[in-house]
């Protein structure tokens, strides 16, 4: 093994801590600790650091491989961000995010971080608590999104950031390069640029300016360009990574779980309506159930908040324990793959320090 | 009858009279003509002015109701907007658009125009031709899209402008109010501001400046303001209108349209999947007919081209006769409900022009 090797062959971290906020989401330690011990069991390696109110983290007293860290508040779903970071200085979503932090004083407890809180009070908390990396100038929130291929397909900035530069658009890009190939195993994955037609003349001067400097940074080798893409190459699967501001971002997931919720409930009424539709149900039911696992939403569960000094990923705050699983392997994933390195060396290719040596 | 009656009072239309390019679109004439002779079955008062190439509208020669109008160019559906408008100048789309015109001279011969031909060119084609109306800077293309409710949701813009000020995101909401209340026949249509939160603090500066002008304009009794809407709203039918930038409606619109069509491969694969899988197709087909008929984007086809002084839809390019038969109802309805009156009121409410008397 080289003594510094370059990120993307870097050893897989073997043992992984996560810190996990116990207490966000719309059902708290009621799904997120049956989550965990599912988790435990499947990731014989890793360690958690279970953050919460006391009483509430009891049932996992313990638990191996646990330790369980105490927060007296909890940051509730509809807080503001304003009282997330000044009226609750002690809520398990910062804590959490605390653990995290580096220096050369306390090193960092935890690899990654996991949460289903509130999202913008998530953000907010992780970006005062942690920091932007040097070379960003807004954290990213990614998602994955499932596609045609059988695949998935990674999009940023989901709402963070609703007035974007090119600049901007271009860290995402870079960010999320370094998400896909540490999380999905992708080697040069490859990048789209959300747009209203393929054409480069396309799109507002911000979208045409990012053009501009993603082909760039494509021809100094810093990522895989395809060009422009549109909204139905999302699920088509035509990039590995799409490209956009936050507020088109959000607006494409929002629409697209809101005709996904139509459908399926149009399905259910059809399937129910008079006693033939009964019937029909009965006999497709073994085929209605593959299509509902191939679309099960829950099995993608945690978005990345990208650009930190430290790994938060974020769970849908209705998520079940299952879903609430899926997202502590995702988080496993990242930092088991060194995403964190990986950003670094994607944004700045030459300041990028070398990994961490693995503890054994 | 008063003298002067509201627009919205305003008598049906008895006899309509549409222009329709029969060149436009994948198909041409092999479309256009057969839904040109079904919708004059169906419209016994309608009359049609069928503009192309005289060889391609042959078999529509001596047709009742109809005159053929010669245009001897065609714009491609890959023409640029500047072959469309400088070196077609013969073409079907604007020889069409054309007939809407209306001056003291020579009064419009038609009053309202359909084409299934590429947007870009339509659009500048049809801006070049008519003009705005006093009150509009940027003519806007509405759609719908269909809702939980079972009805529609009309969504502006849809591509036609990407930089959007707040001004031209309140003359959306205007003309889409009269567009539903003509087409729809919905009294005083809801208007949502597309943003990703229903807060009013959320958003960009443009969407939160629109969000006064809309609140404004609906305490002055315009329109009806609902507030702050998300990409979900649209499919669940939380306003009859959903207001935002061509971009933003763009990637929502082609978003929509790729994961409809993911689902409905999913749906293909699984019920031909295997023996039980097609055993299972059988038994649901009625099922699957029904979900096919209330999803049927052929239904709902015909968009509107608002702000301009003539009255213009567009069609899907890749609509079958069925499809273009549906948008030659939805444009005859338009006319017959006096839309181009309505967007006129609307838009100045004092100096509206009386409508014009009905033909008896």
């Amino acid at each position: 093994m080289p003594a510094t090797p370059a990120a993307a062959d870097a050893p897989l971290r073997v043992r992984v801590r996560l810190a996990v906020d116990c207490m966000g989401g719309d059902h708290g330690p009621s799904v997120t600790l049956p989550a965990c011990r599912a988790f435990l069991q499947s990731h014989p390696n890793a360690e958690l650091l279970l953050v919460g109110q006391p009483a509430a983290l009891a049932p996992a007293a313990g638990w191996e491989r646990c330790e369980l860290v105490p927060a007296a508040d909890v940051v509730a779903m509809d807080d503001t961000v304003e009282t997330a970071l000044r009226r609750k200085r002690d809520s398990s979503m910062r804590v959490a995010a605390s653990l995290l932090r580096d220096t050369e004083a306390a090193p960092a407890r935890a690899d990654v971080a996991l949460s289903a809180g509130n999202t913008g009070a998530l953000m907010a908390v992780s970006r005062y608590v942690l920091k932007t990396l040097d070379g960003i100038d807004r954290p990213a929130i990614a998602t994955v999104m499932p596609n045609a291929l059988g695949r998935y397909t990674t999009v940023l900035d989901l709402g963070a950031n609703v007035d974007c530069s090119a600049e901007h658009l271009l860290q995402f890009a870079l960010m999320g390069s370094a998400l896909v190939a540490a999380v999905e195993g992708v080697d040069n994955p490859s990048v789209g640029l959300l747009n209203i037609g393929e054409e480069t003349i396309k799109g507002s001067e911000v979208i045409k300016q990012a053009g501009e400097l993603l082909r760039e940074a494509a021809a100094a080798g810093r990522l895989n360009f395809h060009g422009n893409v549109e909204g139905n190459d999302i699920f088509h699967g035509t990039t590995d990574i799409v490209v956009c501001d936050g507020f088109v971002g959000n607006v494409a997931l929002k629409t697209s779980e809101g005709l996904a919720a139509m459908l399926a409930s149009f399905i259910r009424e059809e399937f129910t309506r008079g006693l033939y539709g009964k019937f029909a149900a009965l006999v497709a039911l073994p085929v209605l159930k593959r299509l509902k696992h191939r679309v099960d939403h829950r099995r993608y569960n945690g978005a990345a908040l990208l650009g930190l000094r430290g790994l938060v990923f974020k769970s849908h705050g209705s998520a079940d324990a299952f879903a609430f699983e899926q997202a502590l392997a995702r988080a496993h994933d990242a930092a088991a793959r060194r995403l964190l390195d990986g950003v670094k060396s994607r944004i700045q290719p030459a300041a990028a320090p070398p990994p961490l040596a693995t503890p054994a």
